[in-house]
């Protein structure tokens, strides 16, 4: 019988034929942590008795969940953080460089059959990149500095087949909404997701990055895509590295296969306060917006930026909205600059904030006030996520987000488009 | 005898000839309150009984002490504002728009002559263009935003004379740091300061803002200066209002006139943990940084980012400091993006921030660690104030903190330049 996706990567880095369900040890190629865990994790190398990193070429930690500190108790973890780094002598990505799931891709260190972890829930985004990666705990994440190995139960996988094509002002941003609106935040527990089928295929790799990156929202341990033409090229803007693409034998065991024709889905949003609570744009239409957030390592890469300033282009942001705007890295800041599209926002009245997690976290840079509703790009909505519980959270695409910018209340991205 | 600028600007708005150590009434232009001030005369404007503002066209709120905002807290303070702002029709510059000292000038409501009292203590600032502004407490805020007259005690002068050219490499920060050294922080307590001769005429207009923000340093109620052409050019840029220029008389009384000659001036710090404990950048030259910050109301406009980039632009931050930029205000911020000065900052390693105070009240945006030191352009160094009382600050000019940021130690921008 044939091996899915991960049991492919499983197999490569276990050497052992891996299949569903099975315990491996398998080496990892990467390990991340980010400032809200990684303190934790350099808590637990110490308990542990360790002293170096297992390969300090693949480590990094990332301060973007609250970078720049907001405050004192926040400044000693980064510090601890960059003497932590320094001492092992692996790479830091320090404040201003970006989300780590913008700035590990970048860095070119992660592509087609790569095993990577990260102390952070949606370390899953490099799925986009046919690689398996996965969020782990600090404590997890301290025993993968020290030995670059991690046990894995391995997944069974679920596959979606999206057929059709979408519509325009119709982005990944509402698949992946619809998709996990249909099976629900733990629909795909402790599964592989596999996403595959025409409307995936043409999506642009950026695209993908969105759909890969919310795949934990339904619980699964991983959200993979085989790589194509657009991944390689994707990836050889960033690095000389090659990778070898793995597919899934043709013969494949499958937990379930689900089949979606999306070309008639409309815009979707989550609805505060959970990310399955989805439903069409159309139908929470003309609700007020107070703020409004474009970025994070769902949706602030360059592509996403540039579909917002299309629609804000030449347009003002209505006057009881704040519009935030936070590039995912400085390289998609830097880009964003040189075609002109962070100017068309902050002309438009953007409050551009450092390449990071802006306030998606709900540490710094725009948490909401009581009663606010705010729509977002990101992958969460929780009750406080933004820092406040009396706030309520809508999810939509940078479209949608930037049109109910325009407009102050929820608004169909196909009015502007 | 003849009147100072000072005396002759409290005439024009009390309706009687003003003299030093009297008491006057005077109209006020413009009224301006801010993130950190404005909740307190909110409370204080309702206590007293206000309804409406005493003209909904001279007044502004400016969010920019912690924008976007950081916490629960701060968004509920946010809000109260917006709200207020809204019920009475006055102005908001909400986040992103920039600091309240660069925002309001940049809206051309202030030129020579005008009065204007603002609830933060570098009002002082707009003396800049030959106004008489201050910063006064929130209750007297609420006063003025009810009745639109203030209270003064018509301040004496001390008049500064700059003679001499500054060297390459000097600039109007070295300059302010260098009279507040020699006065020290008290040495101007409740005078009105006017700077005169050829140093400051030589000063692009720009430059002579960084002068009057920092007047309060020395304890004075006024920075001011006379207007010429490039006063006159500047407001050009920003509003055909007409305004003229206010004169001392040759035969106007002094408290004091002190004479400088600057043309040996050299690059200057202010000292932890006081702006008066000032010394040649030379005597501290080499200490190292981990934090360097470059925009503030004091050192946050279009040339300060231009000065800067100058010097990093090709070059690399150390890998051992984290350079901030918070450019003063949107207009900077774009302006300074088609000069591609904002890409050379972010391309040499620059965090860059809203457009606001960023981290310079200590309430986001780049809180130093324990025992760490930062080289800013800011107008303050007291213990704490960048909201971590271990920490040390010198304050420096754009160039000096730019080349310090390159070397990971206080170093001289000549070096560079």
């Amino acid at each position: 019988m044939g091996q899915t996706i991960i049991e492919k990567i499983l197999s490569s880095h276990s050497g052992q034929e891996a299949r569903a369900n099975e315990i491996v040890v398998a080496r990892v190629d990467y390990v991340m942590g980010q400032d809200g865990t990684a303190p934790l994790a350099i808590r637990a190398f110490n308990e542990m008795g360790g002293s170096r990193v297992f390969d300090p070429e693949c480590v990094a930690f990332v301060i973007d969940h609250s970078a720049p500190s907001p405050n004192e108790g926040v400044s000693a973890l980064h510090k601890m953080m960059r003497e932590f780094v320094r001492e092992k002598g692996f790479r830091l990505f320090d404040i201003g460089e970006g989300v780590c799931h913008q700035v590990v891709p970048e860095s070119g260190v992660v592509g087609p059959g790569s095993l990577v972890i990260g102390a952070d829930s949606h370390t899953c985004t490099y799925g986009a990149l046919n690689a398996f990666s996965t969020g782990v705990g600090s404590t997890d994440l301290a025993g993968g500095l020290i030995s670059g190995r991690m046990w894995f139960k391995v997944p069974e996988t679920v596959k979606f087949v999206c057929n059709g094509t979408l519509a325009p002002g119709v982005y990944s941003k509402d698949l992946i909404l619809h998709l996990i609106g249909e099976v629900t935040a733990d629909g795909a527990t402790y599964l592989a997701a596999e996403y595959a089928g025409e409307a995936i295929a043409a999506l642009s790799q950026e695209a993908r990055f969105t759909i890969a990156n919310m795949a934990i929202e339904m619980g699964a341990k991983a959200g993979l895509m085989e790589a194509d033409e657009k991944t390689m090229a994707w990836l050889r803007r960033y690095t000389d590295r090659e990778f070898k693409p793995v597919s899934a034998d043709p013969d494949a065991s499958y937990a379930r296969i689900l089949e979606y024709d999306v070309a008639k889905l409309e815009p979707q949003v989550a609805r505060p306060h959970r990310v399955d609570n989805v439903a069409p744009l159309s139908q929470v239409a003309g609700k007020p917006v107070q703020q409004a957030l474009i970025g994070t390592c769902t949706n602030g890469r360059l592509e996403d930026l540039r579909i917002a300033a299309g629609i804000l282009g030449g347009r003002k942001v209505h006057r009881d909205v704040r519009l935030i705007v936070a590039p995912a890295s400085r390289r998609v800041f830097l880009d964003a600059m040189a075609e002109g599209i962070i100017q068309t926002l902050v002309q438009a009245g953007a409050a551009v904030v450092t390449p990071g997690c802006g306030p998606c976290v709900g540490t710094h840079n725009g948490v909401p006030s009581d009663g606010e509703t705010v729509i977002s790009t990101a992958n969460r909505n929780f009750k406080g996520r933004m820092g406040n519980s009396n706030a309520e959270i809508y999810l939509a695409s940078p479209a949608s987000v930037a049109a109910s910018a325009l407009t102050g209340k929820i608004t169909d991205p196909r009015e502007y488009i």
